[in-house]
C-alpha cells in the first residue's frame, strides 16, 4: 500500500466537468490500493478574480482580509471535488486549515507550513477515505488565516508529504510534465522523463512555470520524490528525484529563459580596491538580488565601468539606493531592461568538459552578443538582448542534441 | 453607548460600491459612539452561483460538503467588507465562523444556533473595533462547517444581538421597511413605523418577504428590538418590538397574500365521528402542515365532503399518504393549486368588533367568493382562486383605511 499526495492545479478544476474528471482519476488511483491525500487549487481565474475585487477597494487592501478572501477560492474547489468524489461512492471529506489544522508561520500572504495534524486524517486514510485539502494556506499561531504565496499549493502538497510521511508527491497540471525547453515557443522541446531536484530547481527559477521553486526546494531537501504529469492525458510525466538516480547521457537537460532580468551599467567608477564592496553593500541590505557581475578593465587606469543585472521588479528601487550612496563616485547610470537570460541546465555539465565554450561558440554563430555570464555547478547562463531569445533557445537545444 | 447589530443583506454588499457604501455607514454609525458588531450575506447571487456548482455535479450533492461551499461566500462578503472598513481607517477584523466559534446543533443545511464566545470580540468592541461576522453559518461540535438555512443571516444577526446583549438589531435591507401591503403589486402600499412581533411573524410567514420568520420568533422571545431600515436611503425603517409599546389607531397594520397553498378536496367520505382524526392522523405524522379545514354539510346525511389546504411543495406526497390510508373511504380526491391565501393582520383586531365582517363584506362586493378561512388572534386568512389576488389586496387595503 502507497501512500501518495495528488496536487490539482487551477486549470486541472477549473470547471465542474474537470472537477468531475479528476474525481474519476483519484478514484482509480484509489482503487489501485493507494492511501490517497489530495491538494487542490481554487478553480482557474479565481484568484486574480477575488485580487481584483480586493483592489478596486484598495491597492493597500488589509493583508490580514486578502488572506481571508483568497482562501474562500481553495474552500469552493476543495468542496465541489470532495462533493463530486462522494457521488462517484468514494468515501471523501474536505478538511479546511483550520479543521487539520495546518499551521504556519511567517507574515501574511509569504508564511510557511511548519506542520499539520497528522492522527485524525491518518484515521480516515485507514478507513480508505480520500482527504481533500485546500492548498496555498493554513493559519497562524494566534488563530488567523494565512497564505503561503501564488503558487503555494505546490509548497502545500510537499510539506504535506512529508508531514504524513507520503511515498510519493504527484503534481497533476495542464502539461504533460517538464521539457527541454518552452514547448510553446519551440516545438522540438521534448519531454524529460527523469530529472534531479537541483536541475528542477534551476530550471524553475529560470523561468520553466512547472513547479514554484520553493516547493521544489523542501522536496530535495526531505528527499520526496515528485512527478509532474498532466490531469488530462495518460501520459507519463517527469518524475524529480535524487541525482544518484538518475543515468545522464547527456550532459545539457534543458534550455530556460527569462524576461525577469534587467542589466544596470554604472559608468566611471573610481577603479580601487573596496568599490565594488562600497557599491553592493547597501543593495544586498536592501534584499536586492544581484545576480551577473561585470567590470570593465579600465582605459585610463582611474575608472571603470561596472554592470550587473537585477530583476526587473527591483530597478527602481536599485536606482534609489545607488542615487543615495555618498561612499561611490560615477559618471552615469546606465539601465536596460530589453534582455533576457538564457541557461542551459544539466547535472551532467560538472563532468562534461567544453560544455562553456560548445554554448559561447553556438552563440558566437548566430551572431547573438553575449552581455553578462553566470554559472553555478549544473547552469549557466547568459544574458543577451531580448530580440534574440528565440533565436539563442532554438540554437541551444540542437547544439546540446535535445530537438 | 449603545451596543448595536447592524446586518446587511446580499443586495446591500452586492457590489464593490455598495460594500464601500456599507463600509461608510457604518463608519458614521461607530463615531456615533456605537459599539458595533456586523453580520453580512454573502453577495447577491453568489449563493445561487454556488448551489447550481453543486447541482451540477449532483442534485444529492453531499450536505456537508454543500455547507463547505456554501459558506465560502459570507467569507468573501467578510473579508471586503473588513478590507474596506480598514481603508476608512476604522479599526475592523473579520471573524469567521470558527474563529469565534458560533456553535451550532442540528442538521447540515438546517442548523441552529446555540451559543457564541464573546470574550475576545468585546474585547475588540471595547477597543473600538468593529467585529464582522459572516451570516448564515457556524460550527458544529463536532467541528464541522453547518449552515443555518436560507436567508439564515437573520437568525444569525438575532442569536448575536441576543448572546452579545445588544441593545438593538438593525436588519439592513433593499427595501425601506416592511409595508401595510406588496408594494410592488399596490402603489399605494405604506410603510409601517412600528409593528409588533407577533404582527410581523404573521406577515413573514404569509409572504411578507423583509425577514426570516424563526429569527422574528427569536427576537420576540428574548424581546430584542428590531429594525428593519433600507440600506440605501436615509429613511427611517420599520421598528419591531413589545406589543405594548405600540398604540394601535388602527385595527389592521397590513394585507398579506401567498401563492404557497393548495387546496384538496375529498368527496364522499362517511360522516361519522372519528373519521377527520383518521384522516389527519397519518398527515400530521408526515409532518404535512394543514392549515385551513372545512367539512361540508353532508346531503344524504351519510357522506360528507372535506375540503383542506397545504403547502404546494407537500401535495405529491398528501395525495400518496391519502392513498395509502386504508382507515377512510372517498369518492375521489380533488386538487386546486390556482388559489391564494390572503390574510389582514393586527394586533389591535381582537379589540376591534366587526374586523371580520368587514372583510367579508368587502370581498363580496368584489365578488370574489371564499373557499377556505382561517382565523388566528391577530390574524384572518381567506383562500380565494388566484386570479382575484390583487383585487382582493386592494379591496381589503382600502377598506381598512392603510392606502
Amino acid at each position: 500500500m502507497v501512500k501518495k499526495v495528488l496536487k490539482f492545479g487551477g486549470t486541472s478544476v477549473g470547471t465542474i466537468k474537470r472537477i468531475q474528471h479528476v474525481a474519476a482519476l483519484i478514484k482509480k488511483e484509489l482503487s489501485l490500493d493507494n492511501k490517497i491525500i489530495v491538494i487542490v487549487s481554487a478553480m482557474a481565474g479565481k484568484t486574480n478574480e477575488l485580487i481584483k475585487l480586493s483592489s478596486e477597494i484598495s491597492d493597500k487592501f488589509s493583508k490580514r482580509e486578502l488572506d481571508v478572501l483568497l482562501t474562500s477560492g481553495e474552500q469552493v474547489s476543495c468542496a465541489l471535488l470532495s462533493g463530486a468524489l462522494i457521488n462517484l461512492k468514494v468515501k471523501a471529506k474536505s478538511w479546511l486549515n483550520w479543521q487539520i489544522p495546518i499551521l504556519t508561520s511567517g507574515e501574511h500572504s509569504n508564511a510557511r507550513i511548519i506542520n499539520m495534524h497528522v492522527e485524525k486524517i491518518n484515521e480516515f486514510l485507514n478507513d480508505g477515505g480520500v482527504a481533500v485539502i485546500p492548498g496555498f494556506q493554513g493559519i497562524s499561531k494566534q488563530g488567523d488565516i494565512t497564505t503561503i504565496g501564488r503558487g503555494g499549493s505546490d509548497a502545500t502538497a510537499v510539506a504535506t508529504a512529508k508531514i504524513f510521511n507520503a511515498d510519493t508527491c504527484e503534481i497533476y497540471t495542464d502539461v504533460d510534465g517538464v521539457f527541454s525547453t518552452d514547448p510553446n515557443k519551440i516545438p522540438v522541446a521534448k519531454k524529460i522523463d527523469k530529472i534531479s531536484y537541483d536541475e528542477m530547481l534551476e530550471l524553475s527559477s529560470l523561468g520553466a512555470k512547472v513547479m514554484q521553486s520553493s516547493a521544489v526546494q523542501t522536496a530535495m531537501i526531505y528527499d520526496i520524490p515528485l512527478e509532474v504529469k498532466s490531469t488530462f492525458t495518460e501520459r507519463k510525466g517527469t518524475k524529480i528525484f535524487n541525482q544518484e538516480n538518475i543515468d545522464y547521457s547527456k550532459s545539457v537537460t534543458g534550455v530556460a529563459y527569462s524576461k525577469d532580468d534587467a542589466k544596470i551599467t554604472i559608468t566611471g567608477v573610481e577603479d580601487k580596491p573596496g568599490v565594488a564592496a562600497n557599491l553592493f553593500e547597501p543593495l544586498n541590505k536592501a534584499q536586492i538580488n544581484v545576480d551577473m557581475v561585470i567590470q570593465n578593465i579600465s582605459s585610463d587606469q582611474k575608472t571603470t565601468d561596472i554592470t550587473f543585472t537585477v530583476k526587473r521588479d527591483d530597478i527602481l528601487k536599485t536606482k534609489m539606493i545607488l542615487k543615495e550612496n555618498t561612499k561611490i563616485n560615477y559618471k552615469k547610470i546606465i539601465q536596460n531592461d530589453k534582455v533576457a537570460k538564457i541557461s542551459i541546465v544539466g547535472a551532467g555539465m560538472v563532468s562534461t568538459p567544453g560544455v562553456t565554450y560548445r554554448m559561447f561558440r553556438a552563440l558566437s554563430d548566430e551572431k547573438i552578443n553575449i552581455l553578462a555570464i553566470s554559472t553555478s555547478e549544473i547552469k549557466l547562463s547568459v544574458l543577451i538582448e531580448e530580440d534574440n531569445t528565440l533565436k539563442a533557445i532554438k540554437k541551444l537545444h540542437t547544439t546540446f542534441d535535445l530537438d
